[in-house]
């Protein structure tokens, strides 16, 4: 698609109402493809589908990997991103976990800013909104033999979003179904993890939940939910399950406890046993939970339960979750001193690369 | 595209020399796609890349199953299959464990004879080779939500295959990674399980061996190898990994241990610890190990080893293994009775479906 046909395409292009959370998709992507070991050079295209062999590795052996990040653009001129520089080494650990190469900072940087700056115009720019992005990496050579690809295509795709509206969500804890194991892909954002969660989904929300929240199947300690890091308020303290290499290192998961510290909040990582929490839960000892991730940022539980219909409600819901989900949203919108550094101008190619690279 | 040009596109075919294993594609493929609530027409059409949503839940989630089945058109006029109705029904447990559709018996008949007798005139016909056959189930609804797609595609891809040649492979216990947990999708076939194999198998040639074999990783019993079962001869009797919930169940597999208790070869399914198996090969009694798939039947193992450089050779290679592959061969290639029944004409869609239904 010629620069002149991409212009009128932008030109042309409204957001529908009501937006929605990641429902719409921007009218452009990112696109580089890597072949003879190097990247070639990449372009904005008009978002659409893509052409892929069935019989690439990303289409028979899910290599792939992909990330979830967010472009804001309230309450300041410029869309900026919140520490994207995570998001880049994450899905380069993911990268390496399913033998695929690394993305440079430099293609991170262009491709970002390529897709932000088109879409800058209609970046949503009310409280909770903002342009959500979606890098993607793909093994597209068709084998047969369970073997890796040697070409691979990086997307980036991106929705203008609405606020996530986080109602409180009603758990359920899901005991014969296994996200991941030590050792497995569960510390990575690859999308085995996801494919093998929806069934849990679906029979949570069959038995009137929203979502299931992941034991390891080994100690049956807390995981984490399908998207979402897992929180509890204990005693006062913010409890949350350490990286033990099967869970997802969250940026937003990182970032809240960054500012639970600063907030004199006592920030404990430790293994969870699910039975323990239940007991801390019926004592009174834990009096909130909730979950966090990129799109709510935080997520109240109302319920905790287990496939039998026990039930437990929480005593509070949405209190010491609402004060850090502000304290972290008045930071990615500016409203707050942006005293960690976390956010970095998302128009500026050559401002984003020396982040990336630091 | 047309009948005709269909037609033209099978006529121009040529076998490539070599042809190989799995690396040359039929010109054709069988697509079909389920929207509405239900499957549409399919049809034969040009092998080539399929247009996908690159949000699609193949894509992003691995919302994706497939089979590996062979047409055999060996010392017998028209192309059989062998035990198809055992592939459709692994498939279909698969396609639920990912909260996607059934593919009814009339769809996987209509599909497999549509490809199978289109590539007839090119099925090579010395023992070993065959048809390669691929179906395999993708969701392809965009969703940048963890959700299942409602839309579906099923394709059927093929392979003219030469005989895999199964030289005696070299195995490295692999006691870091993890393929599958009890609870994950260990035993279906779903392209997570192979994307989350490919770092070991890398780190495997790295040191000097061919694959890795893996442990479950709570026991650290023997589980699999990454696309084929385990099986070991100790005192003179079949010993195999009991289908414990995270291991492939393996057509092969299943078949071989039939055979075995027909040859009068003790069989025993159980769970198996690496490190009885181990002291098993530094006393003697066990004398050969091997692995079994639909792609090379069995594939025999000379040296089972460790990261760390520990190696054991075994005392015979491909003995018991070979006559056991010869046993199966002859059926699939009518060489010898059928007394299972298991093979069945894949040039009749009505005779296939009422084995697929039966």
């Amino acid at each position: 698609m010629s620069t002149e046909a991409l212009k009128t395409l932008l030109n042309n292009y409204q957001l529908p109402t009501p937006l929605g959370f990641g429902q719409e998709f921007a009218p452009v992507m990112y696109r580089a493809d890597y072949c003879d070991s190097r990247w070639q050079q990449g372009t904005l295209q008009a978002f659409g589908e893509i052409r892929i062999n069935p019989a690439a590795t990303a289409v028979q052996f899910a290599q792939q990997a992909f990330e979830g990040m967010k472009a804001y653009q309230v309450n300041q001129a410029t869309p900026a991103l919140f520490r994207p520089e995570i998001n880049l080494r994450r899905l380069n650990r993911s990268a390496g976990r399913l033998c695929m190469p690394d993305v440079p900072a430099e293609l991170f940087a262009q491709a970002l800013t390529s897709v932000i700056k088109a879409c800058q115009p209609f970046i949503p720019g009310s409280t909770g909104q903002s342009l959500y992005l979606r890098p993607t990496l793909l093994g597209t050579d068709p084998n047969f033999a369970v073997k890796s690809s040697e070409k691979f295509t990086f997307l980036v795709l991106a929705s203008p979003s609405d606020a996530y509206y986080a109602a409180p969500i009603k758990v359920m804890i899901e005991r014969n179904d296994c996200r991941a194991a030590l050792g497995g892909t569960g510390a990575n954002k690859v999308g085995g993890n996801y494919g093998a969660s929806l069934q849990a989904t679906q029979k949570s929300i069959d038995l009137g939940y929203d979502q299931p929240l992941w034991l390891d199947p080994v100690e049956l300690n807390i995981e984490e939910l399908s998207g979402m890091n897992f929180m509890a308020i204990i005693d006062g303290a913010l409890h949350t399950p350490k990286l033990n290499g099967s869970i997802l290192p969250g940026i937003t998961r990182d970032s809240l406890l960054t500012l639970a510290h600063q907030l004199k909040i006592k920030v404990v990582e430790r293994t969870m046993p699910v039975d323990e929490l239940l007991n801390d839960i019926d004592t009174g000892r834990c009096s909130e939970l909730f979950a966090s991730g990129t799109a709510a940022i935080i997520c109240p539980l109302s319920e905790l339960g287990e496939a039998d219909g026990t039930r437990r409600q929480l005593p509070q819901v949405d209190n010491l979750a609402a004060k850090l989900k502000r304290a972290l949203l008045d930071i990615q919108e500016g409203y707050a001193l942006d005293m960690f550094g976390w956010m970095v101008t998302a128009s500026d190619t050559e401002q984003l690369y020396k982040r990336l690279k630091a």
